[in-house]
């Protein structure tokens, strides 16, 4: 019986197993430390010494540490991690019996409205399928192999035609890249600004934490510029130390204003003064319903409205094509199952994106053929028609709905997209509503969760309702589940007369 | 200026202007209307919308916009015909001059004997079709939404099945990973690796750069090791920096010599030594034609040649599944176009590469399906049959066309794949011969392309033949292309006895 003490990092008492047989120290190493986690001598979190100071301070050889933390990674109660060494794991609980993971996750809300998501029952498989069909036979043999890195020039070709068409885009072929969805483009970008020195970029006040994160991976900073009823304040761009911004512009996400035309232009003007790149997420600018949206943002609703034209709603980009990136993607028009998306480049940018993504990343040469043949037939234009009028109807009724049996709720950011914004009125905590939709299986989410933790705003309690998510046969079920919650809440909270 | 949405019919950006009197709006749609017919924003031919619903969607009077359509017909810009409603004019005036981009690389060889490639002429078109058909069909609603970041479970347990069967690897739905091919793959296990706090990787003296750079992107040294007659020598791992090793076991790229068992077991027992972890890269495993391979090494071309046992070319993963992490491709056995590959991960490491790569970085769900069809109706292992005989058949010309009329070139590498490695005779540097076949508008790449810049090898004069790449009806030339050069340079470059 041989007793040791490791003083690096923690004090650590270890029975060894006396035989000096290496697997018998490694086992009786292994024992030990697992004993120490388990009965809580060492504590969940508590940090173990390096292999090499544990074994010296044992006398035993390196790899013998090493295989014994190995193993109790592998058993669940150490952890490995870059930067913070091995810790004790935070529930070691052994897990040897793996559960199966369930195929689903467990507890999948019986009515989703969740935003990001399109009605994926309305898939148009049949007309896919057909385009796919004329692709795959009209397809060379060269489009099999690895390819040209901006990807397929037919698809590239199509999209030039359409965005200038529909978005008012000023696209051509050679600046099209096309590629894995909007985060998948995302993630390019964050390296190739990082690659030409920036360090910094503005973001939108609201947003998603997945494009901040990847924007961090690259190894830029984030900062949220204010938003206000106008949108968001480009004017805090002015003289600061990012030269890149995220911009939603068409419909800000998930508030749903679009940028003000004043902003629009002040934003281009700072790109061209101070040499910055405006990345412009279109993210669902075919979904407009109002030729001259007034719906109030969630500020102006306890406010005066600020009064000026919304009905600006082309893509930023065609304002000066040399300072904005354009990116667009087939996950609302179609399906995120796709991983189909798109970028517009300046022209000085399109050899180091095409560098930066490489031939083999990329996606499947069918698919973007297909969505090639779909846009060229006029498939695509029609679908998004059929969903436009399907969303809008959704939405007026939703809106008419609320405005009968849930009166103080505001509904905010409805002119476009697939999401509407629901104000609560004070006093009533988002959480407490995301809860009780929770409990009524209902899948929800408070504004909260898009607000960048820097972000400059006044915060206020909201849902966003993506209303574009269920199924037609699921649609009224779905909104119904959403009234009886507001409506529910609503009677709980509302301070009463006496 | 005011903006406007014209929706009925084609998606129509519109810059309108602001004048409120009906000649103000007038001449403002008709002027928009003409720039962006003369931008190229509205292509010759297309149709436009009525004038009774352009009229609804910018609120303007119909007859308004039936006058702005009828001066640009007068104009040239727009044809009325009866039945077909106004289009744009088929040759209106000339867009803005841009130079044509060139659809095809200029200078591509006449023949291509580069290998990475199989022969995208043999892609099975109809098959993958009708796979697709039935996998749509199959499909639940729910498969185009995001989903799991591990790719379809379809495909996962298809493959599963099928590695399991046909390469010997152990391997269950829960622990595949579907990737956009290898280099996506190993770009996500770079990433998880470093995280994990690791700093170094040991690669083969040969290989591909692409994948060493994919490696030193995500934080990781890369050092050779050596290669000898057996293989590489994995002896050379053993204490070292590295605790991750790069290998192509059952098929050497591009050198072409299988891992002898010995190290097959040595680099296992290594991995469990020192924690270290196995990334087999099995690019090629479908195409092995000989049972008992005894081709020579390069090296043993001039020695007396190890006599060992070859036979066993099943994937390395199978002697610990905990140890080795197992990648294969879709990009030989079918094609590089659909960007589809798949990982076996260890247990330990499957959240963490699950977390790396996200729902939003994958590869299209309709591929993933039809791939699982695609291999569940047998198609895959039918297609596999056909292509091997092929390429064994035109591995046998090729040796014995090399044997007649190249006699002073060995062959090597030569029991599986899509690739031979020749040696050139002493004397005969490599580029020469490179530059010469280049001359002749034949693509092939010398060895010394592949060879890591501190490789720990010998080095000669060899060729990568990737006599995969051409279509059958160029094979006969191309491989009578590359006889005449070698025996051209085989000519000049010969010592003659005086």
């Amino acid at each position: 019986m041989g007793e040791s003490w490791a003083t690096l990092g923690v004090d650590l008492h270890l029975e060894t197993g006396g035989d000096a047989a290496r697997g018998g120290v490694r086992k009786g190493l292994t024992d030990a430390l697992r004993e120490a986690v388990r009965g809580g001598r060492l504590a969940p979190g508590t940090r173990l010494p390096s292999s090499r100071s544990l074994a010296v301070d044992l006398g035993i050889a390196r790899n013998t540490v090493a295989d014994a933390y190995a193993d109790l990674v592998a058993e669940g109660w150490l952890t490995a991690r870059q930067g913070s060494g091995t810790r004790v794991a935070e529930r070691p609980v052994a897990p040897p019996v793996r559960p199966a993971p369930a195929r689903r996750p467990a507890g999948a809300p019986t009515y989703d409205l969740h935003p990001g998501t399109p009605d994926l029952s309305s898939f148009p498989r049949a007309e896919w399928l057909k385009a796919a069909r004329r692709a795959l036979a009209a397809a060379p043999n060269a489009a099999f192999g690895y390819g040209d890195p901006r990807g397929r020039i037919e698809l590239r070709e199509a999209l030039a035609g359409y965005l200038a068409r529909a978005r008012g885009v000023s696209a051509d072929p050679d600046r099209v890249v096309i590629t894995a969805g909007f985060v998948h483009g995302l993630s390019i970008l964050g390296r190739v600004l990082r690659a030409r020195g920036l360090r910094d970029a503005a973001v939108e006040s609201y947003g998603l934490d997945i494009h901040w994160n990847l924007l961090h991976r690259a190894g830029l900073r984030t900062a949220p510029l204010a938003l206000d009823g106008l949108g968001t304040d480009v004017a805090g761009l002015a003289g600061g130390p990012a030269k890149a911004v995220l911009l939603t512009p068409a419909h800000q996400f998930p508030i749903g204003s679009p940028l003000h035309p004043d902003r629009r232009a002040a934003v281009v003007d700072w790109a061209r003064r101070e040499g910055g790149v405006i990345l412009e997420d279109d993210y669902d600018g075919e979904f407009r319903y109002d030729r001259q949206p007034v719906d109030p943002t969630p500020w102006e609703l306890s406010k005066s409205p600020v009064r000026y034209r919304k009905g600006q709603v082309g893509a930023l980009q065609g304002l000066d094509p040399e300072r904005v990136v354009y990116m667009g993607t087939a996950s609302k028009s179609l399906a995120p199952g796709l991983r189909l998306g798109w970028i517009v480049l300046p022209d000085s940018l399109v050899a180091e994106v095409a560098d930066a993504k490489g031939p083999a990343d990329s996606c499947g040469v069918f698919d973007q053929l297909t969505l090639a043949e779909f846009i060229g037939s006029g498939a695509y234009d029609r679908h998004v028609r059929r969903m436009r009028l399907r969303y809008r109807h959704r939405r007026d009724e939703l809106v008419a709905a609320l405005a009968e049996r849930a009166p103080r709720i505001g509904v905010t950011g409805l002119s476009a997209g697939l999401h509407v914004v629901l104000r609560l009125p004070p006093g009533l905590d988002e959480r407490t509503v995301v809860q009780a939709a929770h409990w009524q299986g209902l899948a929800v989410q408070g504004v909260g969760a898009y607000r960048h933790s820097d972000a400059k705003v006044e915060t206020w309690g909201g849902l966003v309702v993506g209303y574009g998510t269920p199924s037609d046969s699921a649609w009224a079920g779905t909104l119904e589940a959403l009234l009886q919650v507001l409506s529910a809440v609503g009677d709980i909270e509302e301070p009463r007369p006496v």
